[in-house]
């Protein structure tokens, strides 16, 4: 029931919004870059090294505004284990500063395989008699392609760490509609996945109504996120697509219930690299992420009812 | 056109198996666990060296005789970034034994991020003048729900670096009929899904007929291993389910092609845990999965004709 967490701390902050970390060279400012060679050289642990320290600056400008992070996963394991040591650090420091933490991995697999995933993100690993804790999410996003045996490892997790997972319904993406929008029985089959969303999750229905199983549904489909939020009432929604995908404040509204619930809206790029668009110097970067994450609460919330519980 | 390589190999060693690498401390002698406890702790770093001390003993016992391992990424992540250091160094090995590594990582993104996975796992990554390996598979399985957007970037990195990918097709667990046996227009979403790995791979054909976009496709499901066989002519299927999940021999024999190609079977737990099974001291563990992947070479050719090209 790990939502309860997140939407506690949305309502606190009166923000369903989450901050992407996705980190690239590119959006890093020099200073940061340099710093991170001229003591790691110019190797996966200098870059890795950079990505961290960026993080913390963003994680320590928002943390007080933002409830949630979102670190994606493919660019730390681009960075090989060196990036993944980056990405286990960067969540630790964002849950030390009180966010919210998914992990944005769209894991997938079956049995006691999922199961590791489940652990790895998500819970503890005992070896012998010790627990550690790999890596240490909140929440972890997920692909339902193989049914039942990849989520049912995930609840079970998920209930002893009050924890949760996002199961991709409909992605923000242009061609998702290639297999996602075809129809079975004349449902598409984003609105099957959908239904077995609320199948996963019906177990498990925290004191605001939604479970731990939540569902992933992009800005860029407006009509099919209201359609989804009718469809899983009990299932918590991540919307990608804002912003720089091309989804605006309007886009998102329907997939948020009549308390202003019911979902949180991610940006990644117009944060991460606000300073740049604001023409900031590199060493004012957190100022503009968290300038631009004001700017995207507002936009948001302008159109939403007064979020409350 | 990597297939080409794991083809020319299956043809040279007459065998077309590959031994998934899915380390679990339940499967290893005491003596590497209690070597690696007592030099680097009770620890997540403890059970990565004994994982890879393991692993290196199996693939010096298999490569002269098997084509190719398939190293699970959830059972390393499972133990944090010293748990992917692990993998990146098994990969490392097997690939200076010559053998072909399939990455089971069943990632899935779109575009940029996508690109991110395809580089981490298949190709190089740079870090401004210097480019770095951070995996170095030759094969990663990848999951299609997002469509083109999440496959194409692979395509383009497998072109660049002379690797491929396994489309999750028909999954072999009990479950993968929730959303995969469904019809679309009297076609089910797996067949669907193939068709795609087609079309994904048509622009790169290989010598032997074979794309680059391969498909996963389970032991456990014989008759739609040979429909899709027959309706997928040009791309490569990885089948896994045979042995500990419950796929024989004669299950599989659809999934090749009238050159006794086509296809590659996976067997991870029975060739791991063999020495448990023959009554083998733990020192001679490495000896007993030689024993059983001998014996399925041997199980699964019986039925093949005379592998050439």
């Amino acid at each position: 029931m790990s939502f309860d967490r997140l939407i506690a701390r949305i309502v606190e902050l009166k923000n369903p919004t989450v901050v992407g970390l996705d980190p690239k060279l590119d959006y890093l400012p020099d200073h940061i870059i340099q710093d991170a060679f001229s003591r790691y050289g110019v190797t996966l642990e200098g870059a890795a090294q950079a990505f961290l320290t960026f993080n913390k600056g963003i994680i320590d400008a928002i943390c007080d505004i933002v409830p949630a992070v979102k670190p994606q996963c493919a660019f730390y394991e681009a960075l090989g284990w060196q990036g993944m040591r980056a990405l286990a650090e960067t969540i630790a420091y964002a849950k030390e500063k009180g966010m919210f933490v998914i992990t944005d991995g769209k894991r997938n697999d079956i049995g006691s395989t999922m199961e590791a995933y489940a652990l790895a993100h998500l819970g503890k690993v005992k070896v012998q008699d010790q627990a550690f804790t790999p890596f240490g999410g909140d929440a972890l996003t997920v692909n339902g392609y193989l049914g039942t045996d990849g989520i049912a490892p995930l609840v079970k997790v998920c209930k002893e760490n009050d924890a949760g997972v996002f199961v991709l319904v409909k992605t923000s993406n242009p061609s998702s509609g290639e297999l996602q929008d075809r129809l079975i029985d004349g449902q598409s089959v984003y609105s099957v996945m959908g239904q077995m969303c609320e199948q996963w999750g019906a177990d498990n229905i925290g004191r605001y109504g939604y479970s731990a199983v939540g569902a992933v549904v992009g800005a860029t489909y407006p009509q099919q996120l209201s359609q989804m939020r009718k469809e899983m009432p009990h299932t918590f929604i991540l919307v990608p697509g804002y912003g720089a995908q091309g989804g605006g404040a309007l886009d998102v509204v329907g997939a948020f219930d009549e308390r202003g619930l019911g979902a949180i809206v991610n940006s990644s790029r117009a944060v991460l690299t606000a300073w740049k668009k604001q023409n900031l110097p590199g060493e004012d970067y957190a100022k503009g992420a968290r300038a631009e994450a004001i700017r995207m609460r507002e936009d948001i919330t302008s159109y939403l009812p007064e979020i409350k519980l």
